[in-house]
């Protein structure tokens, strides 16, 4: 028996909401099949992903599942990546959350979604040396993602009432280490008054999602601790949030740890100015970039 | 002519929504009353606060609005303080509100309510030596509000799906310069995980506020930075959280800067069972107290 799942590509952060919110997005899909074999050994096949199992984030999730609910069969997996890798849009995550929903259908686990959450999660540690759920949680979930709590690993679906159109912009940068990079230039320590500000912007955010009020998210999408530490690594973004501002995007962000910018439009923004405004500002900056049009996913 | 306005009490920050979050309720008023008089001069007559008008909260408002809008008139205040004052509860907001609300009226100055909430700040001068716009806007606005800027003055009203059942437990505590003490006591600086952490309890508490759901708030009005960092000023504040949480209350906080400790409640919630356990609690601690049951107020 063959079992296929897909999930997409998602945009982790959205602003003040760095490491507990994520977003689907239709912009890109990994398709996983997994199908048992005789080997009693867990294969991958893939053209673009790593075929060893321990350096693979579907296999690292699948080996950690099976070693937990004991069960012994070897495994294909089939791996149809289309989300690309190392650019903010959660790839790590679909390949892994993928495998797991297909491992779940396939023995009958009845896992729960949290519980998915978590085995998916295993997958990031092959690709960042270390375990967040925020993206896995989109893959598992779809819409908009909050994690309550790490752990254990709990997610809230956020059901948002204001559902903008996605305009990604993704830069054509290749970061070594790009994730561990971005994340250690974070700050440890901030101050109490910026916290304070990042929780009123975010509460302000999020209220403009839950009641559909599009001035709150755009008054709300605003942070100043973590996207301004990237600033270094993407000197892009500013001018092109404030372009696309200018054009009347409801708001921009930066996608997970970037370099990809997330802009949110509706039919009120010019989008035909941020094409051109972003040719612009990247041409100066010298970088070839791709822009996908797209829509948030709402669930699998 | 007369006119005569009244503020409640309130509560500012709610567990994680540290000086932007405040909720209004019913437990005690503030009547202010103004009149014309043809002294020139702002007259105070109140039993029970600062007759000085430049170190009562009421009259260091009026003052700085007749002097930005030109108004140069002999004003008689009187001021009917219900609010207790050093508990936790607004209580100078209270009178600064409903002086500027007074006074809004009586010279038809059409002031938005975040003017009303700016002039009323001033009065928190007075009180604490600091202007903090919290539980100013909950005498505007009434209801759950959150600060969205403090200069300019924003403030947004939260439209609440739950309205739990309000206790309050008031120690009789009184300490000196106990805002600036309690204030001062909070860390400066916040370690990123805390941070972190927080975002995730305010979101899921508001999206309990705005969705009606119990067990989201429960889980998410936790506050381990601000109300921590009191725990020295009122040791039995942990207690009686976990004593009403025990007997089914949806969750409780500290009062603003305390000691006040507020509980929500509901129809599942053991109401003698925290009366009983208050009493053994702040027994031990040699404490007299009261309690007062209440509910939200929702506008004026």
């Amino acid at each position: 028996m063959k079992i296929k799942e897909l999930s997409y590509s998602s945009s982790a952060n959205l602003g003040p909401g760095y490491d507990i919110l994520s977003l689907s997005h239709r912009a890109f899909k990994d398709e996983v099949e997994i199908e048992e074999n005789n080997t009693g050994k867990i294969r991958i096949f893939s053209d673009n992903t790593p075929e060893d199992p321990m350096k693979n984030t579907a296999g690292l999730s699948l080996i950690q599942l099976m070693k937990d609910r004991k069960i012994k069969s070897g495994i294909d997996i089939t791996i149809n990546k289309g989300v690309p890798v190392g650019l903010g849009l959660g790839s790590s995550g679909a390949s892994s959350s993928a495998a797991v929903k297909a491992f779940n259908k396939m023995f009958d686990l009845n896992l729960t979604n949290d519980e998915m959450v978590y085995y998916s999660m295993y997958g990031e540690i092959a690709a960042c040396g270390s375990a967040h759920p925020d993206n896995v949680s989109s893959g598992i979930y779809g819409g908009m993602t909050l994690i309550t709590s790490t752990e254990p690993v709990r997610v809230r679906k956020i059901d948002i009432k204001y559902k903008p159109h996605l305009m990604l912009v993704i830069p054509d940068i290749k970061i070594e280490e790009k994730t561990k990079l971005a994340r250690s230039m974070v700050p440890k320590n901030i101050d109490i008054k910026d916290m304070v500000r990042q929780t009123s912007r975010l509460s302000l955010m999020l209220l403009g999602f839950l009641n559909g009020e599009r001035q709150a998210i755009r008054d709300g999408m605003n942070d100043e601790i973590v996207e301004k530490s990237r600033n270094g690594l993407f000197p892009f973004y500013g001018e092109i949030k404030s372009m696309a501002i200018d054009e009347n995007a409801v708001s921009a962000c930066i996608s997970g740890a970037g370099p990809t910018i997330l802009i949110f439009t509706d039919e009120r923004t010019n989008k035909n100015g941020i094409i051109s405004g972003t040719d612009e500002i990247l041409g100066k900056y010298g970088l070839n970039y791709k822009i996908v049009e797209t829509e948030i996913v709402e669930g699998y």
